[in-house]
């Protein structure tokens, strides 16, 4: 993250918090300026490969109308500062719970405050992590060729050896950013089921492939994509996602991890892992694979045909188009674990193997 | 788990495949006899301290309306045989979709087939994952003062210290049934969220105070369940609930936890974690800290008053029936983050020594 860098997120903060301080002093309106965080100020774009934000903006001046929120959001400021200068975080729950000894400035509703914290994100240009403040939810279990180097509580320093954790698995924190990376391995997995995942463990693939797996637990957190994120930012190695062959593999878990989502776009590009490509299940492997099915549901076709018709990432990307349409036709998903119609072993044994011997005709 | 210990449970699959097949031989219709898996077959058990079967149980009979789930029950005892012969392991999606190869006996629902899983674990008295049917489902994650053995998949042993994770954790892996422990922890402290969690870990709770900490994630998975109650079993360490103080928090929760469900009360005596007692947050805690509340939602105070009425365990327990009175007498509930209303580590300096002072005086 270079511009965090340049200026630590801290420094920006007493910045802002001065310009309005002397703003005040000099009895003229403040004001504290946010890009606007909607699909309207968002493109797909190719290079970076994610969706960025234009450059609407909105500006709030503190007037009789806008003082709560305009306090609300200097004191979610000044709190994000005292979490950065302590080392401490918060979970937005928390911070939620916070506001309540700020008087007339309290959130009333939780999402009033994560509102208010997505704004001061944007308007800083960093991640929520950045700002200390971390999600309620963690998610993504790790095993494999990886070793995670984190402290303990008293500073010492931790090698934590993926390998070492037999059928079990290391639990990704909810904070990322301070975590290093070491590791030989020559791909990452992602998989979207931990049944999937508990599968692969158990026939030792990681070991076997030289891999290290993921197992997401349907969509990733933002925690979970953060880490993959800064895995292949720092390791360069491919990552491949292995998940359901329905809408909502494609799109709410591989097009989200891969490209981002459009309402948190200000915060795609540390999130987001454009490097990743799409393994399967394709609706082409339920003819290859003579994989068991179940029809479409309303809402799968629906999914669809919306994305077909309004996501800019499939707008981009013909070979989707042609999967979607593919699906489509056949009127029918697939679940990755269909492959145990062909015995346990098959995906570990057959599917894998054969699929990550053409990883140039993955999907993009 | 003795009764499982004496005869092997691929034994009795065998004996009772090889009665059904005495009597084909001579000519005579076959059985095979199944618990009644519902409320109207459970008692609450106080001395164990969990749900227990009452002896009501069906008999299913080979007949030409019958003869499908008669052979769905054969094959699903046949493959739970061949799943432990070889060591491995099959999700239930998995099991469901295997029987797309026994032509007619193919199951078409996962429904279907994880109802006869379920009554042929309760025909041989074990859990299902004795039977080699895991969860698809992961769930739970620990840090702090425990060691847990495992072992790679050649069979060589791991330690696998839950002190060096920083702000990782160990993810409980499916399967935990060949886990063994190490620890000289002083009680093992259950959480429902893994924001809490995260807060616990932050502040170094666990080192100062020499426990475990588990992060249940919500209502816990059966794995997790079962890795709390083998804890218990082998370490004789007290075990405390740190949930919301709202019906999903007390019954959904911790009733759980501690006693087990209705309708899979021919496993309770496997899942369930009878000395756990419950920390908090009780209706009396937000008057003591005086926490923010929420009001309570219709479900929430439908819940309650189910539970008054028809819950053997709240019956039972006039602590718990007082309880929910005062809750629903209060009309609000309460979350285990509210405490950061008062600061940060006011969980940890203060609301957590102060209640562990009287642990007596917990809710059983």
């Amino acid at each position: 993250m270079p511009k965090s860098k340049t200026v630590p997120v801290q420094k920006k903060i007493a910045q802002t918090a001065k310009d309005v301080h002397s703003k005040i002093l000099k009895s003229k309106s403040p004001t504290m300026v946010t890009p606007i965080r909607s699909l309207s100020n968002v493109k797909y774009h190719v290079k970076t490969g994610y969706f960025e934000m234009l450059g609407k903006s909105k500006q709030r001046t503190l007037t009789v109308n806008t003082v709560k929120t305009f306090a609300q959001t200097l004191k979610i400021m000044s709190l994000a500062k005292e979490l950065i200068d302590t080392d401490d975080m918060a979970t937005k729950r928390e911070a939620y719970y916070i506001s309540k000894n700020w008087g007339k400035a309290g959130f009333s509703e939780q999402s009033e405050s994560d509102t208010i914290i997505d704004d001061v994100e944007a308007m800083f240009g960093v991640n929520r992590e950045q700002l200390k403040f971390t999600p309620e939810e963690k998610g993504g279990d790790i095993a494999g060729r990886l070793v995670v180097i984190d402290s303990d509580a008293k500073g010492r320093k931790l090698k934590i050896d993926c390998t070492k954790f037999g059928s079990g698995a290391y639990s990704i924190p909810t904070e990322v950013e301070h975590l290093q990376f070491q590791s030989k391995a020559k791909f990452i997995l992602a998989i979207e089921t931990a049944g999937m995942f508990q599968r692969l463990l158990k026939y030792d693939y990681w070991d076997k492939t030289k891999c290290i797996l993921i197992s997401m637990g349907g969509v990733p957190t933002r925690a979970c994509r953060r880490f993959i994120r800064r895995l292949t930012d720092q390791l360069k190695i491919p990552v491949y996602a292995f998940v359901d062959g329905d809408p909502y593999g494609y799109f709410n878990i591989y097009r989200t991890l891969k490209v981002g989502s459009g309402n948190a776009a200000h915060m795609n590009r540390f999130f987001c892992v454009p490097s990743v490509s799409f393994l399967g299940v394709t609706p082409q492997d339920i003819i290859d694979y003579k994989l068991p099915t179940h029809p479409l549901k309303e809402v799968d076709i629906k999914r669809a045909k919306d994305a077909l018709k309004n996501d800019p990432f499939v707008k981009h990307h013909k070979p989707w188009q042609k999967a979607i349409n593919h699906m489509l036709k056949m009127g029918v998903r697939v679940e990755q674990q269909a492959f145990a119609k062909h015995g346990l072993d098959f995906v570990v044994n057959k599917y894998l193997p054969l699929k990550l011997k053409n990883v140039s005709k993955f999907l993009p």
